[in-house]
């Protein structure tokens, strides 16, 4: 601030951050709202944790570590701690757990909303912090509790606008990808650290299908891959027969067309045959006599036998990209086609994932804690919920009480205050006008707010008690050509009524 | 993750932060929406900056500077760029205006809630996250504005739970202490920068008053202070006769009590005196023909006859710490009396503070934008409610569905969703218990959850086509001592209803 400073600071957020406005900030609040309902329904109680964690704390689980501090913000405190912010809401739920164990139910059921910060590369509509929206169980070893988190992830979405319908549920379990990897020599049931490295490739290289492609796919299962901007990622180097099988898992039931050798799209992979028998039949196949893997297809049966018909399918492309999830994984997209940049349609997606995780807390206690939980990501079902033009927080009406004489201050706003309180049963919103400025500026200003009325008192009303009601939506195609007070009085749009029927006529225009 | 990692992380928050639980995010999320409920009506619009900013963008504007980064927790970005946390949702504001005045009303009234963070000393109560909410005017250069925030202040306090006499809204102006300053030598109108050191010490000498009485803000005024830790921290150094201007300034209608230099309480600040003609004839005095002073002098009258009896009063003791306040300051303080730490009673204190801060967007712009705001400290309001017992959050009803028959689990998950989906209209939530454990550990389970109504069905009632309700809360001090089904179905708080009759019974014995 000295006087002498030579340059003024860039009013910018920093690059890949961005503000909320208004409108969008009630929308998400009552979409929020609806969806924390649901979970406080099904038995589930807000959590809040700190949005700040020692770097140790959160472990290192994002994929795509292409950044310092393994993609998350962090710096040292003064005691030489590593903190950071928290990358997203079930890392930090290990934590709490842990830590406040002794004082909390078994299962514990918590809900979480809030935001989360990524040190990721931004792009359009990648942000590096965005809202979450998690419920989870900890302390529920059977897929009862899996089955659980989906149906209610289903009754969520359609709290918040989607139908029935226009969203699938993909559930998963990776314990059948590890018994696909045995078959292949890449996991040891006695030994599952060997491999844990390759088999966390494998997973990112499935997870990333949609953006790189099969023959993505392929490359960084294989010797890796480099992408358009000549980045280079280290491949699993899997062989070729091992390949061929982790391809084969992924196309077993999937919505996602696969290739075979010749070009001509898996039939499997076609789309049409989830979770059926002939599916079980290959993905038995698959995993041999492998336990793990026999245990996961168990898993899915029991978790689908449990969900009945409500939009839950069995999606063997479904991995997610965290390194944390232990066995079950489901992903919520919704189906219904948007028009993507250059106009095409396609499917507008994924906006929930989640999983079992039963490993996280006990990196804390060193004994086993079951825990499974959903996230949705909370701007992206806003963005769907804009595109089918379900966003419904509705704009309570708004009157704009002019200033013509600002030694009167004071009865402008009694007249605001008169407003908002004798009509607070319709949620009518008063304020007076505080800039500067004459009549035109003023009805610029009530227009550019969405108010649906502005109320004036010059001298002539003021001498006559009364007050001029004008009709902002009726008027708004004037407004901008008249600059006086007299001009004004001309119109149409306008009324004047006694200073003491203000509430009355106020009401009574909005019924209108 | 590595096998032989050799120690497990810590599960601990980083010092000086927590996390927060059930009923306090619930009671929290009640006060704020009925606080923002206020502000909306009064034609406030929703804003949520990022969290995240350029140091540069955040300026240098905290007080007790006593760590690196000027008390914020920052950190370098890729491109060498340091990023910070938000010290405040004030500094953000500036540059969300400043960013976006192009396509923003003028005046433009944003409100704002959530977590800022500040790298402080933790202490006892002292958090280094805590969340603010905020109402301000851009664009408005009249006390009209001031007046406004501060009746509005009042409504959202009283919106919240605190009754009109429970809470005071203490008023000032700085431009009457720069007054004081010009006659003092330290203050020149046409070179504002000068002294502005001298001035801001001068400012947070008396922000600290509360916590360093008399003594220490003379001392603070003057050549410096020690305090208990050793710690020194640099003075003013104004002279004897500079120091008795200021503190008369301070005491010239101030609730706080000022001794003369022979120990006597200075009969001004007595507390019954205030914004009387005789604080504004003493001030007058002091500030001579500063214009400064003169103008603030008459902002204040200004306000106070806008303001009429809303509880505001003029208090010359609030100056506010902030760096970047220009003209009127408040603060809203709760009147009424808690025990402290040693049981002694003491005022409960400041719960929001603001002000005036033209030049905060004209940091960016160059151009200067008058601004006003308000921010309410929501963790110590919620703590006020907590303490006057009107913490109000409704807990709905919840319903656990115990499993005696893990083969059964989707008859009782149908249980549960029949309670919520047929008793939604009086809130009833219900669950299916998730966790391992016979019967005592399920009923303990319910009970440390606050359940009302425990539901099981074993084989016996199967057969029957029959439940089981135990009302939990009349049953709580017995359920601790029942392990078995066949004791727990001798006890009187028991009812066994035909499956058929499930929401029916739970609706009737909820309504007793």
């Amino acid at each position: 601030m000295a006087k002498d400073r030579p340059k003024r600071p860039r009013a910018e957020t920093p690059k890949g951050f961005r503000d909320y406005f208004g409108a969008e900030v009630r929308a998400r609040a009552a979409m929020l709202a609806r969806i924390t309902e649901v979970y406080h329904a099904w038995g589930f109680e807000p959590l809040e944790t700190s949005a700040v964690e020692t770097v140790e704390a959160l472990g290192k689980f994002l994929p795509d570590v292409d950044r310092p501090n393994q993609g998350v913000f962090a710096w040292q405190d003064e005691d030489d701690t590593w903190l950071a912010l928290r990358y997203d809401l079930t890392a930090p739920l290990a934590r709490v757990y842990a830590q406040h164990r002794a004082a909390l139910p078994i299962p514990y059921r918590p809900y979480q909303v809030g935001p989360v910060w990524r040190d990721e590369k931004p792009g359009p509509g990648r942000f590096r912090q965005f809202y979450q929206c998690d419920a989870d169980i900890v302390g529920a070893a059977t897929v009862a509790a899996d089955a659980e988190i989906c149906a209610m992830l289903g009754e969520a979405l359609e709290a918040a606008g989607i139908a029935r319908g226009d969203y699938r549920i993909r559930v998963n379990n990776r314990k059948i990808l590890d018994g696909v990897l045995e078959t292949a020599g890449l996991y040891n049931g006695n030994d599952p650290e060997k491999y844990r490295k390759e088999r966390g490739i494998v997973l990112r290289a499935i997870d990333k299908f949609d953006r790189v492609g099969e023959d993505g796919v392929r490359a960084l299962l294989g010797a890796g891959r480099r992408d358009d901007s000549g980045d280079f990622t280290a491949g699993a180097n899997l062989s070729e027969e091992q390949i061929a099988r982790v391809l084969a898992f992924f196309s077993a039931s999937s919505t996602k067309n696969i290739y075979d050798q010749d070009g001509v799209i898996d039939t499997v992979a076609s789309g049409g045959i989830l979770h059926t028998d002939q599916t079980f039949n290959l993905l038995s196949t698959l995993i041999e006599t492998s336990l793990i893997g026999v245990s996961g297809l168990q898993e899915v049966r029991d978790m689908l036998a449990l969900v009945g018909d409500s939009g839950v399918v069995f999606d063997t492309s479904v991995v997610r990209g965290l390194g944390y999830y232990t066995g079950p994984v489901f992903e919520a997209e919704l189906t219904f086609e948007v028009l993507d940049d250059a106009g095409r349609p396609r499917q507008f997606g994924s906006v929930a994932g989640g999983g079992r995780y039963d490993d996280l807390v006990k990196r804390f206690t060193g004994e086993t804690v079951p825990a499974t939980g959903i996230s949705v990501g909370v701007d992206r079902l806003l963005a769907a919920l804009g595109e089918k033009g379900r966003l419904t927080a509705r704009q309570p009406k708004l009157v704009v009480v002019t200033v013509m004489d600002r030694e009167r201050m004071a009865d402008y706003q009694k007249m605001a205050a008169e407003l908002r309180h004798d009509l607070r049963d319709i949620s009518v919103r008063a304020e007076v006008y505080l800039g500067g400025g004459g009549m035109g500026r003023q009805l610029k200003y009530a227009d550019q707010r969405g108010a649906a009325i502005a109320v004036i008192q010059g001298a002539d009303e003021h001498a006559r008690d009364a007050v001029q009601l004008k009709d902002l939506a009726l008027g708004a195609r004037l407004a901008a050509e008249i600059e006086t007070h007299e001009a004004w009085r001309a119109q149409p749009a306008q009324v004047e009524v006694p200073r003491g029927r203000l509430v009355a006529e106020v009401r009574a225009m909005l019924a209108r």
